[in-house]
């Protein structure tokens, strides 16, 4: 059991680094045992996601960019729903107190919550013998049962991904210095951006209103596109076909494909992409579009949704279904 | 990092054994991304607490056990708070797939879900290399600007905590063959009261609305009554005298007190209590009793709020102030 020591260990430690990032009333300066997320006539959308050190990051993976992964994955989910951020809790397990990696990674999850809107209400930190954990639950808030679900999915909806796929698979070989980075070589511009990608998701936040409009069903891709579209057809009670030269790819992807360092399985299995999949009725596609256009979020059309209950199935330009074996990432 | 695999071994997992307990609407079955709390006109009282193995909990303490308490550390604090339990979602990080311990863990789990009307609203599996962590993110409903605050107390109001003080940790030192083990010998009933007390909070929910209609502030006791009240007073800038001599206690600590197995200090400083600490003014005590006598929870006043913002003094019948130099216990 670790000893018993002061109180002020814990408590300055939360004051110096977490309490100026405590900026919501209903944080109560987290001077008290729980934080208040007011009632407004919204429903709270909860989602909650956990990071462990060399299991979701790398032991040197720097502590800002742990910090705003620990938030925007949770961010992405929120705004996969259709809602907008509320505020989250923060549970940080620590090996020991380290200000430097403190510093950076309060200022680095501050910055996050001023830019999303999205303040620190409350958190817990723990010591641990073990790696470093940061646990996030976050809250979000949407009209009244218009949160999107992933049940929804109805044949004939298109099928749409937002940004590109598979980058942070690839950023995670390239930090790893697998063969995507010996493939790479010198390609600097490429290796930082596909690392970027893994370390840094971007949640779509801009999106939120249009998919909570448009949307008959949504997730976020976190565990892969492949698997993640699986189960949001097993949610809806649907299949699907993705075409699988339509699933829009950044430069650096769709170079490593073209000259065969990677298959489509590792574009469309690998995980952390943080973009929302999602399915929009066909007569609504057109302005579906057009709205995300004015939130400037790039959205690409990459299949429809089947009748039936069958895995979806992935087809090239021939119309040819690719066999997929591993269909997206499991921690078990 | 992990090795990716199928999706099934996560999915499977949650589905078998935390499924059953995801008995809310709001909880969609654990079938899509996020939770929802519907608007019912009330606050959310948000709570997080975490335990780590070999720092809260001790490797071979039965995962029933660790299931209630990783709980019920949460509803303690949503007693405190005057808030009824709303749900909670729960983050699980694990070295490997133990199903005897999860199928133990997730049944006492949901039987307390059940007892408590706290369901299970959703969560995230993770492995782990490291120790065991049980996080869990707690929601209670209160009515708007009702939630009780550490802030509020006033010179004159009384102090009163429920239950017995200092138990929990005697049954830590009981599990760890620590002196207080050594002096209860075959005391097996004392043995196995105190040792229950560590492993199995008791949250005083019942007593969650009369704390909510009569305290002007409040706060679960879980780092030691003596650190706990200094922070209660601190945020709400008073200061307090407490007569050692009418602090509860229960029948094997007030045995091993007055063999002096244990001083005062092990009593007040000692944490896990999970009871609540609340003050009351004075001219509200009387109909206070009588509500906690009607709702079955035994409470004691314990001593007055006074001005100033010295540390609150603990005092022997004589008016006599004990040194207390291990205030409670921190992690850092």
């Amino acid at each position: 059991m670790a000893e018993a020591r002061p109180a002020s260990g814990e408590d300055s430690l939360i004051a110096r680094y977490f309490k100026p990032l405590a900026t919501d009333p209903g944080a109560f300066a987290l001077d008290d045992d729980a934080a208040a997320l007011k009632a407004t006539g919204d429903d709270i959308v909860v989602t909650t996601d956990a990071i462990v050190e060399g299991v979701h990051f790398l032991p040197d993976d720097p502590p800002d960019t742990l910090a705003r992964k620990a938030l925007r994955v949770n961010l992405s989910d929120i705004a996969a729903k259709g809602a907008t951020p509320a505020g989250f809790v923060l549970t940080l397990a620590l090996r020991k107190v380290d200000e430097a990696w403190l510093g950076s990674f309060a200022a680095a999850l501050g910055e996050d919550a001023r830019h999303y809107g999205c303040p620190l209400l409350g958190g817990d930190t723990v010591s641990t013998p073990g790696p470093v954990m940061i646990s996030i639950t976050a809250f979000g808030r949407v009209a009244p049962d218009r949160m999107v679900h992933r049940a929804g999915a109805r044949p004939g909806d298109r099928i749409v991904v937002t940004g590109t796929i598979g980058d942070a698979a690839l950023g995670l070989d390239v930090l790893k210095s697998g063969p995507v980075s010996a493939a790479l070589g010198s390609d600097i511009a490429a290796r930082e951006m596909l690392a970027a990608r893994y370390r840094v998701p971007q949640p779509r936040h801009r999106l939120a209103d249009v998919v909570r409009d448009f949307a008959s069903s949504a997730m976020d891709v976190s565990d892969g596109l492949a698997g993640d579209l699986t189960k949001l057809c097993k949610a809806s009670g649907v299949s699907a076909i993705v075409k699988v030269a339509d699933i829009p790819l950044s430069a650096p992807a769709a170079g490593l494909l073209a000259r065969a360092v990677v298959g489509v399985e590792a574009i469309v299995s690998g995980g952390d992409d943080y973009e929302i999949l999602c399915t929009i009725p066909d007569g609504r596609l057109t302005a579906f579009l057009r709205a995300a256009q004015v939130a400037a979020i790039p959205v690409t059309t990459i299949g429809v949704v089947v009748p039936g209950n069958a895995a979806p199935r992935f087809v090239d330009r021939e119309g040819r279904e690719l066999a997929l074996q591993r269909l997206s990432y499991s921690h078990f």
